[in-house]
C-alpha cells in the first residue's frame, strides 16, 4: 500500500543520487516568509505517503519527523537500508492504520534527504548553501508542511501526530492552523527547550564546528566532511535520548569482546562500542550543517514566548483535540515538560487527554513498542474518528 | 598557615614551567605496582598542605580532589589564578579548619600539575609519555598517596575526604588501607561507573582524540594541542555537574547581549556563551590526555567487581567511621548510588552515617556553599574528633 514508489513531481536540483519518492518545488508563485525575515522560493520538499487518500480526502495523517529522522516512516531508508523508524507505529493494521488512512511525511524544512536545506543549491552562487542558508524554526517547517497539503488538495488534517521535535511542530500545526487539524497527538516533546536542551545541542554544534573539515560550514565545495565532529555529536545527543536504565540493562558494565579490563583506551566496554557505532553510522545518512540548522530550530522554540509568555494563548479557542503523552523515564523532555503543555490546553478550555505511560526506555519510548503507549493512542484515533466523522460535514454539505 | 610556598623536596623533571608547592620523588627504593601490571620508579607526586601537622602526627586529613580539581585546595591555582577550588571548606575557621588540621592533598596519579602523568617525560625515550603512560585506576592514585603519607612520616590520618572522584579515592582508602585511616568522608560519589556514566566519559574521549591536533596523543611532541576536542569535552562533562533546576535558573531561555533572536549561530543563549567560556578556560589548565587517563581510570572503577562481585566484602569488619553525604539533585551520581554503598557499609556492619542533603544545584553542590552540608560534615568531624581522641592511645601509650 506504500506510495513510496511513486513518479515523484520533480526531481532534486542537486548533484546528489536521487532519492526514492516524491518532491514537489514550492513557492513558486509566492514565495514562503520565514521567521527570520528571509524568504525562499521555488524550493523543493520531498514527502512520502502510505495509504490512499479517500474521495472527501478526510482520512489524511501528517506525521512530523524528529530531528534525525526522515520522511521514510514505514520503508526501508533509501542510505541505510534499515526499516522505516516508524514502522511499528504505521502500517496495515496497525495503530496508524494504512488500510483506513492516507499517512503523509514530509523531511522538514532545513533537513538533507531531498527538502530544502543547507546542503542544497544556493541559486545565487550555483553552490551549496551551508550557513548562507537561512536559519529556519520550528513554524517554518511546518508552513512548509502546509503548503504541502495544498498541493495534495487536502484542506484539513484528520490528525497531526509527532514524537520529541515532531511533537513540538505538532503545537505549531494546532497553534498556526487550527481549522486545518482535526485532532493533534503530542508525544514526549516540550513547548520550549530549556537552559539544558539547549546546552546538550550546544555541545553537539561546538563538536561538529571544532572538525576542521568543517570548513566553516563550506565543506561541500572543498570537498569535505565533519565526520568526527558529528558523530561525536550524535554520540552526546544519544545518551539522551536512553534512561540510565535502559543504558543499564542494555549494557550495565559488560566488556566488549573480551572476559577482563585490558588497560586502554579502545571500547573497552559495549556502551563505549554501542555508542561509537550510533556516532559512525551516523555520518553516513546525515548532513552536518543540516545538524545545526534543526538543532537551532529546536533551542528557538519556546511557544509561549510567542504569545506574550502565556503559553495557553498559543491555543485560545481553539476547535483542536488534543492527545498529549510523556514517558516516566524520559529525561530530557519529562512529563513535567508535557504536562506544562497539558495545563496551558486546560487553561484554554481545548479538549485535551493525557497519558504519562510508564516506560524505563527514556525518551526514545516513543520509537519502540510500548504497549500501553499503543493502546493509548489507537484509543485516541479511534475516539477522534468518531468524533470526526459525527461533527464533520459530509460532502456535499449534509448538515 | 598555609605551606604552599615550602621549598620542595624536588623539581618537576619536565620542560614545564616551575609549580608553586612541594613536590616528592616516590618509588625510588621500590617501584610502585600498578593494577594494569605495570611498575613505576622514581615518579614525582606534587602535593599541598595547610595548616600544622601537630607533634602525634595525628591530625591530618587527606583531601582527595576530583577529575578535573588539583592539590591547590585552598589557594589561587598557579595557572588561572582562581580561588582553590574548596576554599570554602579548608581554612581557618572553616569546616575543615586549618588551626586544627593539617591538610594534605595530592595531585592525582595521571594528573598533569607535578604528578607523574602522560604529559611528564618518559626515561625510556626522553620524550612525554603520551599514551604509553600506563593506564591507571582509582586505586592506583591512593596507594600513590600512601607513599606521600609515608614520606611525611604519618602512620594514620584522622580523616579522609572527598567528592565526586574523590568520593571513590576515599572509599578506596578505607578499602585498601583500613588502619591508617580513622574515618573515611565520601561526597556525591558511587561505587561504580554506570553505562551512563561510561558513555559521557566516552563521549569526551571521542571529542578529544576527534581533533587532529591530538595526534594519536603524541601532540606535545609534536608542539600541538588538541585544545578544541578538550574543550568540547568539557562542555559535555559540565552539563553532568549541574542539575537542570540550576542551569534554569542560572539562565533560563535569557539572550546573551541582545534583546531578540538574531537567527545565526553565534552564542546568542547565556547558556551557549558560558559554556563556550567553560570548555575555553578548561584547556590552558588541564592536558587533553591526562583527561583521557583520569576519565578511564574513573570508568574502570567498580569497588564490589573487586571483591567478590559483593560490594560489602570491600569494608569486611573494618574499623573506620564512615559518613556518605548526596545530593537530592545530583544526577550524576544520585543519592541511589550513594544509598548502595551505605547499604554494602550496613551490611558490613560499619559505623556509618549518612545525610541526603536537599540542594537544586546538581553534582556540583558539594563544591558550593551549601550550609546544610556543611554542617553535616562539621557535625561528623567533631564527633570522629571525639572518638579518635578517647580511642587513640596518647603518644608515650598511655592506654
Amino acid at each position: 500500500m506504500t506510495a513510496g514508489n511513486k513518479s515523484s513531481d520533480d526531481r532534486p536540483d542537486t548533484a546528489t543520487e536521487p532519492l526514492p519518492g516524491q518532491q514537489v518545488r514550492l513557492g513558486v508563485d509566492q514565495p514562503l516568509a520565514l521567521d527570520c525575515g528571509m524568504e525562499i522560493s521555488n524550493f523543493p520538499v520531498a514527502y512520502q505517503t502510505y495509504g490512499e487518500l479517500n474521495a472527501d480526502k478526510s482520512n489524511a495523517i501528517m506525521v512530523c519527523h524528529a530531528l534525525t529522522g526522515d520522511q521514510f516512516v514505514a520503508e526501508s531508508h533509501p542510505l541505510t537500508g534499515k526499516p522505516g523508524w516508524w514502522n511499528l507505529m504505521v502500517g496495515s493494521g496497525k495503530t496508524i492504520d494504512t488500510d483506513t488512512y492516507f499517512v503523509i511525511c514530509c523531511n522538514i524544512l532545513g533537513g538533507c534527504l531531498g527538502t530544502y536545506g543547507p546542503k542544497e543549491t544556493n541559486p545565487e552562487t550555483g553552490k551549496p548553501w551551508g550557513l548562507d542558508f537561512p536559519v529556519i524554526t520550528i513554524a517554518d517547517m511546518v508552513r512548509c508542511q502546509a503548503l504541502v497539503l495544498d498541493h495534495l488538495g487536502i484542506d484539513k488534517l484528520f490528525a497531526v501526530i509527532g514524537g520529541s521535535m515532531g511533537g513540538m511542530q505538532v503545537l505549531e500545526w494546532a497553534s498556526m492552523f487550527p481549522d486545518r487539524v482535526f485532532s493533534a497527538i503530542c508525544i514526549a516533546a516540550a513547548s520550549l527547550h530549556t537552559a539544558q536542551n539547549i546546552a546538550f545541542h550546544e555541545v553537539g554544534r561546538q563538536a561538529i564546528m571544532a572538525d576542521p573539515e568543517w570548513c566553516e560550514g563550506k565543506y561541500l565545495v572543498q570537498g569535505k566532511n565533519p565526520t568526527k565532529g558529528l558523530a561525536v555529536a550524535r554520540m552526546a545527543a544519544h545518551i539522551t535520548y536512553l534512561s540510565d536504565q535502559a543504558l543499564h540493562r542494555k549494557f550495565g558494565r559488560r566488556l566488549q569482546d573480551r572476559d577482563a579490563l585490558t588497560y586502554g583506551f579502545e571500547a573497552e566496554f559495549q556502551v563505549e562500542s554501542y555508542l561509537r557505532h550510533q556516532g559512525i553510522t551516523f555520518v553516513d545518512r546525515f548532513d552536518a550543517n543540516s545538524y545545526l540548522y534543526i538543532t537551532r530550530a529546536m533551542d528557538y522554540f519556546d511557544m509561549a514566548a510567542k504569545h506574550g509568555g502565556i503559553l495557553a494563548n498559543a491555543f485560545k479557542g481553539t476547535p483542536v483535540r488534543f492527545c498529549v503523552i510523556s514517558f516516566t523515564s524520559d529525561w530530557l523532555y519529562p512529563t513535567e515538560e508535557n504536562r506544562r503543555i497539558v495545563h496551558a490546553l486546560n487553561a484554554a478550555a481545548a479538549n485535551v487527554s493525557f497519558a504519562e505511560v510508564e516506560s524505563d526506555k527514556g525518551h526514545d519510548a516513543f520509537l519502540l513498542d510500548e504497549p500501553e503507549f499503543h493502546q493509548v493512542l489507537k484509543g485516541f484515533i479511534e475516539g477522534a474518528a468518531e468524533h470526526w466523522s459525527n461533527d464533520e460535514p459530509e460532502p456535499g454539505g449534509a448538515e
